[in-house]
């Protein structure tokens, strides 16, 4: 009876997405509402998936040549002003400081919804020769972005994320860097987070403030919607003429760098849940998940129970696994429905009697079937089906993705495709107007371009001659 | 001359030791100072010396049993005055945002200067059973105090740090942690930055707004004035009273709980260049170095000699060595003197006549000397040099700082003692009335209690029965 009202109070998936999710992040332990309204508090079985994605990222950027520093949090308001897309884009919803110190400030301060301006700033000071380019650098650190709707890792006032922030001497450079970043963030998601990223290019309205080309990984959630999952911004020259981004060149004239930006936030976190979780709770990929296997014990005050869980415990650390033996003061059943709820990839179960027969059943959350496992041969058996389960969430999510969507060639037919939970491609003009008015009609929006110069077809708005194929849907 | 030039820009540190550090941090390009005052930009080669800290520290917190985690930055200014002494001490140098999202806010916000308010409300929430104690967890973040008088990494209007913050069942517990983890910090001194820290209470009138109890690491810096490094409070039931962190014990009674939190921050790299540092510049410690070994080829341009380069780097990192090899375009004389400079602690030289005769010329940065060093022992060289350099730094640290603190009877001998940049050790009565008169008549404030309850001297200050043996010291 306990089990059960254990795993009823998540709203149904199916019938209230947005509740189950609500419900999943909070039960889960992943995160907690701030006392500011839009704020969140990133708990340690929330921040441990964060602390997973930075280990892997972090050594990607590292072997991609970009170094770390830290840039401050608080920007002269002016700067912002100095690009003027850039100005448009985030002056609505900064975070102003006016007072400091116990006094009022001469010139208020921008909590940092980003760092191009303040990053270009320092830039313009320490590039003077083409010996000092290119310029690579990254920074993990908070940002402040006041959202009227929030949700927990999807929209916040206050997320984490990293923020590279590149110079190059030439456009072609800062095109080969854009792409670069793009392709690790989406094998990012093939080798660590186990979704399948679509990339391509944003069109002008939903492109960055101030950037020239905008190119982004998007994911398709169980609800069918889509989510931006990360960026790479085209700066082109716009930040380095407004900030004075100036560098003398072999033949010692005077040019403008090339810059780039690119940037994956806390709603990874998000995205993950919305990908892979189930009626149960969450389905944790095993390369992310701050718990891979837990043991949990059968009798567990039997003094045999104990040693045969220590042993694992300890044969398993010694492979690497992050393995957690559950020896609270909880029946089996209530752990089993836990540990299914927070997601953990592979749950052992360890008896008296599997002992005696040198043996222990492995579950695993992914497809939740159970085996049989030789005690001898659990390590070995236990690193594989990480792998395996990896493989197995990674395809799942694709074919699910695969499946849903749907070629379009008209409003009606855009309309239907969300309505049923789709992706929608389609021809399209490259005409704003239409992408407004497919909004205004299906509440969906471009989400990347398929294919440029894409000539041959008739814009699902407005019927003229196409210019690319855009997949549009509704999104988070 | 080009290469004398390169050292003459530091000012003389025995003359004036203020403008020699900020020479150097500004020219070794560890920092640089932010648009808006006050703030810094910890550039890659400063903010690699923090990452390899956080490496060191964040295993250390592990191990101790304690979990990450990220709570908001901006907390209701409201918050803050739920503790009388804790308001009071922060207050003055808030940063208040009181404008989001093109609105103006009902309630101020203040950019966290230290988390207790904001943590203690949630573990209010969390906090329910004896069996939800300890908490155990930590931040890694940023944090803002506007002060008049800035200096980067020792004083900045935003730095970086993290902080711990535990609740626990009985004020026996707080206290061994508040122990355990200055203990860590004090280890870290010896193990990791080659610095030996004295460790002791501080006195009343410098603790924590709202400690029962705090603790620091101290460490004595080339001019003989103190830096305050690092610091663990016992925070009693003071903010579990102001906050209603309850929990039923075993006997099912409603209690408080005990709160204790310590941290260290960005400081830790001033303390790095004020205790290590020469006059040709810095002098980093092995094991937080972001290069470790730099090699300078001569007649870079020969095949053999980039080769021999391309070899050593290979199987240095092999070793686990944070090797970089110089081959700019500048003067091998030039190279020397930047990375002196720069304080990386072994530079090996090598040339066509070198490899000829199986050899390189191997410098160590603390002691500046030259080693000639068979190529086919130079790794199994390399690793213990490096050992050698971070006990030879310790030990020199150790042995300058302990020839520098002086017993001194009175104000006299206490002001001469720091006038000749030294630490005075005194007797003290435990009235903050002598600490004030002290701190008049000679800048020196209290440090640290060395000794509790000596009652057997007399007050350095009003000759009064003694309580306690206090060290007395200028400080940062």
């Amino acid at each position: 009876m306990k089990d059960k009202k254990f795993v009823q109070e998540i709203a149904d998936m199916e019938v209230d997405f947005p509740q189950w999710y609500t419900d999943l992040v909070l039960k889960t332990e992943l995160v907690d509402y701030g006392p500011v309204k839009g704020t969140m508090v990133i708990r340690p079985y929330g921040y441990e998936i964060w602390e997973n994605i930075q280990n892997y990222l972090n050594n990607k950027i590292k072997e991609t040549g970009h170094k770390n520093a830290y840039f401050p949090m608080f920007i002269p308001e002016s700067y912002l002003m100095k690009e003027a897309e850039h100005v448009e884009g985030f002056a609505p919803e900064v975070a102003l400081v006016t007072h400091a110190g116990g006094a009022q400030l001469s010139e208020r301060l921008v909590v940092r919804p980003t760092s191009e301006t303040i990053i270009c700033d320092m830039y313009s000071k320490w590039i003077k020769s083409y010996r000092d380019l290119p310029v690579l650098m990254n920074q993990w650190c908070n940002v402040c972005r006041w959202e009227k709707t929030t949700r927990p890792f999807l929209r916040t006032s206050e997320f984490l994320w990293q923020e590279g922030h590149t110079v190059h001497a030439t456009q072609e450079e800062a095109d080969i860097e854009t792409e670069k970043m793009l392709n690790v963030y989406a094998k990012m998601g093939e080798e660590l987070l186990a979704i399948p990223f679509f990339i391509g290019r944003k069109t002008d309205s939903e492109k960055f403030p101030g950037a020239v080309a905008t190119y982004a990984i998007e994911a398709m959630m169980h609800d069918g919607k889509s989510l931006q999952s990360g960026t790479s911004h085209n700066l082109g020259q716009k930040f380095a003429k407004a900030f004075g981004i100036r560098f003398l060149d072999k033949n010692s004239e005077l040019k403008y760098g090339y810059s780039t930006s690119w940037g994956v936030t806390t709603r990874l976190i998000g995205a993950l849940i919305m990908v892979h979780g189930d009626q149960r709770g969450l389905v944790l990929p095993p390369r992310v998940a701050p718990i891979q296997v837990v043991v949990v014990p059968i009798k567990q005050d039997e003094e045999i129970v104990k040693n045969a869980c220590a042993q694992i415990e300890d044969s398993l650390k010694k492979s690497s696994v992050r393995v957690f033996v559950d020896s609270r003061d909880n029946s089996p059943g209530w752990k089993f429905n836990e540990w299914e709820m927070k997601g953990v990839p592979i749950r052992i179960e360890i008896g008296p009697r599997d002992i005696e027969n040198g043996q222990c059943v492995v579950f695993r959350r992914d497809d939740c079937v159970k085996d049989i496992v030789k005690l001898s041969e659990l390590d070995e058996y236990v690193v594989k089906l990480l792998d395996e389960i990896h493989n197995n969430m990674f395809n799942k999510a694709k074919a699910y993705r695969d499946a849903r969507v749907e070629n379009v060639e008209n409003i009606d037919e855009l309309l239907s495709a969300v309505d049923g939970k789709k992706f929608a491609r389609a021809y399209w003009c490259g005409d704003s107007a239409c992408e407004k008015q497919i909004k205004e009609k299906t509440s969906a929006t471009s989400r990347f371009i398929e294919k440029e110069n894409a000539t041959e077809g008739k814009c699902a708005c407005c019927g003229k001659k196409s210019k690319a194929v855009v997949v549009f849907a509704r999104a988070y």
